[in-house]
C-alpha cells in the first residue's frame, strides 16, 4: 500500500503496539490498541537477569513475541515495538546510554539487537517521556498544547510537551525539574548539585521528613497518609511542608515555560488532597499573574500502565 | 508572482524590515536588510508622549515612513514592520497587553492600528523575544537548535530557542527565567514571588550589593568593574558572587531544558571576565554531567541593535 495511504488508514487498520516498561524490579508488557487501550498484559522480574544483559534482552524478546501470539495476531497486526527505560538514551540511534538502578547497562543498542530478533520496528526512549507521551495523547493532558508531566518517586523527573511535541533537549536529557536547585545553599545532590527539588521532594526525603516530624524512624509517606486522615496535626504539617516545596518548585518553571497544565503522577500524587490544595495556593501566590493564573493542575490519569500506554504514542509519531 | 517563487526569491528581492524598539527612555528604528545588517537608523524620546499613546503611534508611523524614503525606498521594498516592546504582548493579534515601564499601555491593538496607517504588515512581540531571534539567527546562537538567551538589565529575562523554534508558551509569556526561585526564602520580588533570580542578578540588587560589599551608597556596576580592573579584591569578590548567583540560577535551566547554548546579553554581560569563567565553573560543578558538558555559553553578539535586527526575524518568519 503505498505510505500516505498507509498513513491515512492506520487508525482503520488497527495496527497494534507492544508496550515495555522496564524497571529495576520488573519488566512489564502490555499489547496496546491505537487508541491506547492495554488489551494484554505480562511481567517477569529483573533481577535474575541482571547479570546478564544478553539473557535479559533474550527473555524479553520472547515475551514480545508471546503477548502478540498470546491474542492471535501476527507480526503484520503490529506496528512496532516501544521501550521505556529509566535513566539516558540516544532516541535517534536507540542505544540506552546508562541506567542508574540497573547495573552494567551502559551504551547497549538495544533498538538494534531486537529489531534484528522481531523484524519489527523497535523505539526506545526514556520511561519519564513515555509517560509524559501518555498523559499527553491519552490522559491528564490530552490535547493541550503546553504541558508538564510531573513524576513524584524515589526520583523526580518531568516529561515536557511545548508547542504540541514532546520536546527532548539537545541530547534527549531535558525534563530533569527534580534537578532544578530550590535553594542555593540546599542538601547535597546525587547529580553534583546542592538544594535540587529532589532533594526536597523525592521519597528519600519526605521519608526523612516524616522521621523527623514524627520523631520516629520507620515512617512512609503511606503511613503520614493515614495518620493525616486520622486528623493527626503533625502529620498535616508534614504534608503542607512537603506540598509546599512542590509549589516552589513549580512557580519557577510555570514563569519559564507558561504552560497551560501540570499533570502530577507517581505514587505520592495519590495523597492529592494533601498535596494539590497547596501546591496551587503556592502557585497562585508566587508564580507571576498571567502564567500563574492560567496554569491548572491535574491529577495523572494512568498509574503502573502509563509507560506502556505511552509506548503506543511513541510508535505512532516516529 | 506565485508564492511559492516568491517564497524562493525573498533573498534576491532584497526585502527590508523596518525593526522598531519601544524602550521606556526612547524609541530606535532601524531599516535591516534581508541579512541582519541594519543600514539606517532614527529614534526619538518617549517621555514626551507619554501622555499620549495616540500622539506616541502616530509619530512612530511618521519615523517608519520616513526611514524607508530617507533610503529611497518604497512600500513594495518593504516585507513588513516588526516592533518589540518591553513587556507583555499578545503576539497573535498583536495586541500590546501592559508594559510596566510605560504607563497607559494597557490593551493596545498596536498592530491593526499601525497596518492601517502604514498599509504594511506588522509585527509586535516582547523586546526580550526579537533579541533572541537575532542572536539565534544572525549573532551568538547562529543555526543553534535549543538556546536561551538570557538578558541581563534592570529586568532579567530570557527568551527559548526550543527545536529551532522560538519556544512562546500558551499566552507568549514564556521565558521568565528571571523570575524562577534561586532560594524558597529569598527575598520578596515586584513579581509577587520569593528569591526570584532577579533578585539576586538585576541591577538594583548588584547595585544594593555593590554599595554593602563598598561601605558606599552610590556604586554601580560600572564603577565596581573599574575597581575590578585596578586589582580591587572586595571588587573581585562582588563579581564572583554576582557569578554564582548568575551559574546556580543556569543549573535549573540546563538540567530542565538541556540547551546546546545559553546567550548572555545587557549591560552587566560587559564584564564577561569577571563573570563567565564563574558561571561557566558552577554550571560544570552543579550541572548533571551529560547536560552540564555540553552546554555552552556565549557572550551576546550585538548590542543596542539586537531588537532591530530580531524584527527582520520576526518578520521572515510571520
Amino acid at each position: 500500500m503505498p505510505y500516505l495511504i498507509q498513513q491515512r488508514f492506520k487508525v482503520f487498520m488497527k495496527k497494534y503496539v507492544v508496550g515495555v516498561d522496564v524497571g529495576g524490579t520488573n519488566i512489564k508488557l502490555g499489547l496496546v490498541h491505537p487508541r491506547g487501550v492495554v488489551i494484554a498484559r505480562s511481567h517477569f522480574p529483573t533481577k535474575p537477569f541482571s547479570s546478564s544483559k544478553k539473557k535479559l534482552i533474550g527473555v524479553l524478546a520472547h515475551e514480545i513475541e508471546k503477548i502478540i501470539t498470546s491474542q492471535g495476531l501476527k507480526d503484520k497486526d503490529i506496528a512496532g515495538v516501544g521501550v521505556g527505560v529509566p535513566g539516558l538514551v540516544d532516541f535517534d540511534k536507540g542505544v540506552v546510554r546508562f541506567l542508574p538502578n540497573i547495573p552494567g547497562w551502559k551504551n547497549v543498542p538495544l533498538k538494534a539487537i531486537l529489531e534484528k530478533k522481531l523484524k519489527l520496528p523497535v523505539y526506545v526512549d526514556n520511561d519519564v517521556k513515555l509517560i509524559t507521551l501518555a498523559e499527553w495523547k491519552f490522559g491528564a493532558g490530552c490535547g493541550v498544547k503546553n504541558l508538564i508531566c510531573l513524576t513524584l518517586g524515589t526520583g523526580v523527573g518531568s516529561g515536557l510537551i511545548l508547542d504540541n511535541r514532546l520536546y527532548r533537549g539537545s541530547a534527549n536529557a531535558a525534563g530533569e525539574l527534580g534537578h532544578m536547585p530550590l535553594n542555593e545553599k540546599g542538601p547535597a545532590c546525587n547529580c553534583g548539585g546542592f538544594g535540587c527539588f529532589e532533594k526536597y521532594v523525592g521519597n528519600q526525603s519526605l521519608f526523612a521528613l516524616a522521621d523527623q516530624v514524627m520523631k520516629k524512624s520507620d515512617m512512609t509517606t503511606q503511613k503520614m497518609f493515614a495518620l493525616a486522615n486520622a486528623g493527626n496535626l503533625k502529620a498535616l504539617q508534614f504534608w503542607r511542608e512537603a506540598a509546599t516545596h512542590m509549589g516552589n518548585g513549580l512557580v519557577g518553571v510555570v514563569n519559564l515555560l507558561n504552560p497551560q497544565l501540570i499533570v502530577i503522577g507517581g505514587g505520592v500524587s495519590n495523597n492529592e488532597k494533601y498535596l494539590f490544595p497547596t501546591i496551587k495556593e503556592v502557585i497562585k501566590k508566587r508564580s507571576m499573574s498571567l502564567q500563574g493564573s492560567m496554569v491548572k493542575i491535574k491529577r495523572a490519569k494512568f498509574g503502573d500502565d502509563a509507560g506502556i500506554i505511552g509506548a503506543q504514542v511513541l510508535v505512532d509519531n516516529a
